[in-house]
């Protein structure tokens, strides 16, 4: 049953990239977010229609489905994506809290299409300094004082 | 020299930073984004006042310089940062490629503070099927229709 639940889900998440492609949104992925039943989120890929490089499917969605819900958190929401998340929706994923993903295609599906996360995935493991795109640490004493004045914040919301 | 000039953009970031946690926007977090020495991109922390869990000060940034631009690319351009990448933003940062990144606290001082980007950088590398938040993949032949509809698409845009 949950199985079924999941493909009628997940086929809607790739009826939104096919339509996505042809209008020529951007890359062919689509994703909803689901609440009780409910589709509650909806996004498919726009970075080249928008010139958004964050603009995938699934973040574009889980923006969706928290304005929906006026929420930064999507507790208890199923998140129904056509291929498996890169690194970048990944780290949205765990920011949002989604209760489970689903998805359709693998990453390496994905990169035999020529949308190749790999490279991403494993930067992420690379020490910062021997990445491909230089990252360079510089310590300043006033960044420092920026987690002292945080944590010496009263009426602070946590996320 | 670039030393120097780096402090004098870093601190742009952390201004951004502390504006931010002073009107209760969000996290301490800033950034700016930089080409041919003008800033093109700002961006701080917005996650709890706008309920969007993706609105991290870089992603916010990224954003704010590719809409200047026009362009889905931040070719030569430097990404200035108050603290280092989540995932999600390294993630945001890779599908830009930005020239350089350059940031002043690192991810263990945001831990010490309360913000756990450890979790995420685990979580990466750990199984889908073992993961905190559970991932199903469930294969459909629609979806992998989808990238042969990519494929044959005649006037895509690669990004």
């Amino acid at each position: 049953m949950q199985v079924e639940n999941d493909r009628v889900f997940l086929r809607q998440a790739i009826e939104l990239a096919k339509n996505g492609v042809e209008q020529g949104a951007g890359g062919p992925f689509g994703c909803i977010v689901v609440k009780d039943s409910l589709v509650i989120g909806r996004g498919y890929n726009q970075v080249t229609s928008t010139n958004d490089p964050t603009a995938h499917a699934e973040v574009v969605a889980i923006r969706d489905a928290c304005r929906h819900l006026g929420s930064y958190q999507l507790t208890d929401c199923d998140l129904y994506t056509s291929c498996e998340p890169c690194p970048m929706c990944l780290g949205a994923i765990y920011w949002a809290r989604p209760r489970r993903v689903i998805y359709a295609c693998t990453r390496h599906e994905a990169a035999t299409a020529g949308f190749d996360d790999a490279v991403i995935y494993q930067e992420i493991n690379v020490p910062v300094d021997e990445r491909k795109i230089p990252f360079d640490h510089q310590a300043l004493n006033e960044a420092a004082a920026l987690f002292r004045l945080w944590k010496d914040k009263g009426d602070k919301k946590l996320y």
